[in-house]
């Protein structure tokens, strides 16, 4: 269980590499990628325990705070969970992902790499369609009522903007969680979210509040009633509209959105 | 500019979390929340700096550790950089988010997260239906070179499984990249990254390999004829069909996916 990618740059590169740059790996990037491989090829699983942090870095050939440094990023990232303690009973354990961790990277990924939202539009689109085809053909009653509440708690009067995105968020997450894909739910989620500020901002900047917010909720009612009846292509083929004359009706957010994700 | 978020959990929070259970932040995840925040909200930018650690703290009524911790964290998933030093020219600074840091952890993520690969199968089909048919509408001469020797590569006599996998990953990487949408980029390579094992597992469990690499070959040759030809549906139906076939004849790809995948 010697890693062949390990003890290539042994302790020194414990130093900070030169910043940016082609990519030399440091020390604790190592050790994280020597975990990785192994989840990735299936030799270490969830709950399982990585070795003891002295073990680990006598076998790669690193330093114990490089280890240390590693185990504290993966962490961070929630694929490792340490428990307090040091006995038998302690130790660092690999679980699943939690689902807001990625949620959380791809959201800021999206924010600070300055995708076009042309870019993140069309990827919207896909996913979404993707959903709502699949939340026509396997939305469970529940799952239906949570998007019918939500529809119906948009039609409320005096609704204030942030309240209604809110909502409008609720109903794009119902739809990608209902259609049972559990990959296309994460990424729809990360990505709708990191629409949340600059959608608000382009709801704030709208001329014509109320002509804007009646043709959403009209929208909404018709991709529902596309679900409902258990149509996927009419379900997928609105839901592509209601996202691109949503986008066509903010002119702001190209705006909006460049002001927020440009350096 | 102080935060309404921080604060509500002074100090006393800095202690682990239980672990598990419903969220309440830690400390630390109070200042990468904080951080994050300002992020989405455009209030920080690429190439901005985080205030000094201090300062952060005493204006989140937080502990330094608890800033250093998220300063930690941050910088493991690229999101800041701290320069050497504590000087006027140190500092930890606000980066865009390299590439490599979202596909390490969605890679991870597919893995641990067992999504059962039907639905990895059908996200996949969506991003690279959309990769191939915008790449057949904007794909420049050296993407469709890099395309063409990839495919040309993969026609070598006596290529081993392993060399054969790595090029056609190299190939659908090539067209998502052909296709100038960085977001769906950056989703196919981790997806397809996140499969690279599996596959190579499929391959070598696969009882006809001549037959199989024939296929996949002939239909990699397809793809990129349609893609030259600027076909753009027909492309990405070419590219939907070649997906599913080679899914369906991998049948250990089932039985490996869960092998690697499962707890």
């Amino acid at each position: 269980m010697t890693s062949a990618t390990a003890g290539q740059e042994p302790g020194s590169s414990d130093s900070p590499a030169t910043a940016g740059g082609s990519r030399s790996l440091r020390a604790w990037e190592q050790v994280v990628e020597w975990v990785e491989q192994r989840i990735l090829s299936g030799q270490i699983r969830v709950g399982d325990q990585l070795p003891a942090e002295r073990e680990l870095a006598a076998q790669l050939g690193l330093s114990r705070s490089a280890v240390r440094e590693a185990v504290r990023t993966l962490q961070a990232n929630g694929v490792v969970r340490s428990s307090v303690g040091a006995g038998p009973s302690g130790g660092t354990t690999v679980t699943a992902v939690p689902h807001h961790a990625l949620t959380r990277l791809l959201r800021l990924h999206v924010a600070l790499a300055n995708f076009p939202i042309d870019d993140v539009t069309e990827v919207r689109v896909v996913l979404e369609r993707l959903s709502a085809s699949l939340a026509s053909r396997h939305a469970g009653l529940t799952a239906l009522r949570r998007m019918r509440e939500t529809v119906e708690r948009m039609d409320a009067e005096g609704l204030s903007r942030e309240d209604f995105n809110a909502l409008d968020t609720d109903f794009h997450v119902a739809i990608a969680e209902a259609a049972g894909n559990s990959l296309a739910t994460d990424l729809t989620v990360a990505i709708r979210e990191s629409l949340r500020l600059p959608i608000l901002a382009g709801f704030k900047a709208s001329d014509d509040w109320d002509s804007l917010n009646a043709m959403l909720r009209r929208e909404h009612h018709a991709i529902l009633d596309a679900v409902e009846a258990r149509e996927p292509d009419r379900a997928a083929e609105l839901v592509e509209q209601h996202i691109r004359s949503a986008y066509e009706r903010m002119p702001s957010l190209h705006g909006q959105w460049r002001g927020v994700a440009d350096a």
